[in-house]
């Protein structure tokens, strides 16, 4: 290894140290941390978080003396990626990031009550802030093209509004097509009782359990708890962990966010152990670690081999299903329908939430629209491409947690998460693997794709390596058809 | 407040952040962390204490500038509490440091197996260095009469062999006439058949579940978990927590080591919150830290009034305890008589333990004796005073893990814990909140007297201004003789 590299590497060692204290510190938070300690727990973060930052700062004059032509792809990518950290703590300014956080806490507590009042009024001062401020870190990065490209390029990088609008532009039209079909054949789109019906914590604490071995997740390296909303995350090469919840009804939903959350887990667990404690030990990108959760979660785990999988396991514990086939089930995990609120929409819909999003979020940074446009703006969308409108700002403009935290950006890698997880679908025939439940296989498929890369190489060029080509919806779009209009 | 302290408190964060992820990283490492996580988790945790040794060593300019006679008794207690850890990072040059960690490390895994083959030969060597390493530390520290003096100092500030061989002769003599009388009136000293009888482990769940209430635990800023050796530890000053540990049978074990690491917790607790995020916003030291824990788990949690108090939860919950009156419980969780196994024994034969510990560390750090000496004069002591003789090494010598661990000075401290807590008893009446199981009342007191000083004095001084003097054993042995032999 190149003897700066191999020097870099010593000094990011902190760096590591540090990242796997705030994950603890952060799941710990979610999890089991009592009431009261949250002030002081804030404090903690923040206070290490800056450190992180001292510490990258420290770092950039030897990542940039660095001789990139004379490194190996290794190399290069841990080069890479440290300079896109760099990059953001050297350009935007500590008082920024420090107003960032100031605004983005207040807004969080004011979004809150705003929903809880569906009052998008009480929020609007506070979006117009977080805009503003979006607009200034954008400006600091840089960008040739358009003001939102740095903005998505922090959670999907290179990925532009370019490319995002050609991608929405076919997905939109294509998924239009087959969603109104589904309505028309109304096999799908009819609701299940399952819904309404509600079980024992207890007995889906088993389920889970037990989906977890079936997905031969290893107990040495990995757990399970309850948080009030699902995440995973790496403490440690060696020591992942998700959480899940439970409502109290509707059963796949807590089997659906196990699934996802596994997915994500997958990927952190099969990063090669040579690059352990590197800044190459991780997902690339937001939307390919969401290709992950999502081709577990909606491929695999929605599928019928994968019902027939997990068949005996649901009769086994949950008692209300005793008249319920294998068939009612497939349907009821697979209800394709109108509904308002994003977090539970079906495979297909959901890309209309996530388009709508984009829309609204490109607008505002490009001050194309106002702030107080925006509810309007949500309602139109949601009515001409789901066929329903929201009665009030809660189950519309207000239902998302993420811009009350400044998340400008982020959305559209759930929609590259779906469209990355169907060219894995579409590219090879999953059909032996699905037909034997081979959980191995179905791994060391992804690995050999996507895993074994850590985030050596930037989303696109892992695309063009594993796949031939970068985000096609069209891979996506045919597995829908086939799987809702056959 | 002077200007300079504010200054030094702000730069104090940092450790105080790193505090709160060390806490937790090793918190988690012992409760739920997946078990191949142990190498990340021991790096991490290498890494933040070289970096709070950094962060010391740089407040050590500020911190010696800062002039002494100007300052209130807070702001005094800041400044010694934080030269003692400046003193010990300082004095100890780094390469010292990392030898002792490297050689415990190695020492605890080789004391493991020495353990369970019963053979003190495997670990001999280990030892040796262990006791020299230690030697060399007391040098760096300094001394002005013993140079086991600093290493009890580290634990028991100011505490010195001077003190230490008048307390421990008090304390033997005395323990020694009442341990005798006990055994020859044979009241105390028969066992109870509840030793034996198993648990099931929810139901002891329950019982501490409910002890943890009746102790009027905070729910929000306190929790209580598994582990394997239970433990106290501060997370922040909102967020405290013990563990204990279920080996299903003797439930009594349980039971006190939940209510020991309860009073330990009530400490922390209970340290006024205009200290919190400063350095003196903790116990003053191990000894009045385990005065308080002993307080707890023996002057209150085996008291007859207590039993009375907890009967009704014990018989709810445990179907085994159905014909057991008040009185044979009370028996049975205070029965005192010859044990070979420190952490088994009872509260007249606890300092008989530490007192031959204090012995033969003393020898050993004043080279009056050698290593391979030490079996024998365990055994002989063991004899001497408790009336049996280990039959082999691992229910002598190789009892306690502290020596591989590297720990030389620290046993002392627990019978100060006794003592101290032998001294709250007698300074006070507790008649009137016995009675009423006046826990609010029982805390406040140790607020008034220990809690609220956080560590602004050192511990003797605390004891002179709380109890108008030090160390005195024989509040503890008038305690003991007025509850065994009257």
């Amino acid at each position: 290894m190149d003897p700066k590299i191999k020097d870099i590497l010593k000094d990011y060692e902190k760096i590591w140290a540090l990242n796997q204290a705030n994950s603890l510190l952060n799941w710990d938070l979610e999890t089991y941390m009592p009431k009261n300690g949250v002030e002081a727990r804030g404090l903690a973060i923040a206070n290490i978080s800056l450190l992180r930052q001292t510490f990258f700062l420290e770092l950039s004059k030897k990542v940039s003396s660095v001789k990139i032509d004379k490194l190996d792809e290794t190399e290069a990518g841990i080069v890479r990626t440290l300079n896109r950290t760099i990059h953001y703590y050297t350009s935007i300014p500590p008082e920024i990031i420090e107003k960032f956080e100031t605004l983005t806490s207040k807004a969080t507590v004011v979004w809150r009550e705003a929903k809880s009042k569906s009052d998008f009024s009480l929020f609007r001062k506070y979006l117009n802030d977080i805009v503003e401020i979006n607009v200034i870190i954008a400006e600091k990065l840089g960008y040739e093209d358009n003001i939102y490209d740095p903005l998505m390029d922090l959670y999907e990088e290179g990925f532009t509004v370019r490319d995002a609008d050609s991608v929405f532009d076919r997905l939109l039209s294509g998924s239009r097509e087959i969603y109104n079909r589904i309505i028309e054949e109304n096999i799908f789109s009819t609701p299940s009782r399952l819904e309404k019906i509600k079980y024992r914590e207890k007995d889906m604490i088993q389920v889970n359990k037990k989906i977890i071995e079936l997905l031969e997740m290893p107990p040495d390296r990995f757990r399970i708890d309850v948080s009030s909303h699902p995440f995973t995350t790496e403490i440690s090469e060696d020591d992942v962990r998700i959480t899940t919840r439970y409502e109290g009804y509707n059963f796949k939903a807590t089997l659906f966010s196990t699934i996802h959350e596994s997915g994500h887990a997958i990927y952190q667990l099969q990063i090669p152990s040579k690059f352990s404690r590197m800044p190459i030990a991780r997902g690339v990108s937001s939307g390919i670690h969401e290709s992950q959760s999502r081709f577990w979660e909606n491929f695999i785990g929605r599928s019928k081999e994968f019902v027939h999988f997990i068949y005996p396991v649901l009769k086994y514990n949950l008692p209300f299903l005793k008249n319920y086939t294998e068939d009612r089930i497939y349907r009821y995990f697979n209800t394709v329908r109108p509904s308002l609120i994003r977090v539970d929409a079906d495979e297909v819909t959901y890309n209309f939430h996530i388009a709508l999003r984009y829309e609204i979020e490109k607008k505002l940074i490009n001050s194309e629209i106002d702030v107080k446009e925006v509810p309007e703006l949500w309602n139109d969308f949601m009515e001409k491409y789901i066929g329903i409108r929201p009665k009030n700002d809660s189950e519309g403009v207000l239902q998302d947690i993420h811009w009350s935290g400044g998340s400008f950006g982020y959305f559209p890698t759930y929609s590259l998460g779906n469209i990355v997880a169907g060219m894995i679908w579409g590219k090879h025939d999953f059909t032996g693997e699905l037909d034997n439940m081979d959980i191995k296989a179905i791994k060391l498929h992804l690995y050999e794709k996507v895993h074994k890369y850590g985030s050596i190489y930037e989303p696109k060029k892992l695309l063009m390596k594993s796949f031939g080509e970068t985000y096609n919806p069209d891979y996506l779009l045919a597995y829908l058809k086939k799987k809702f209009l056959s």
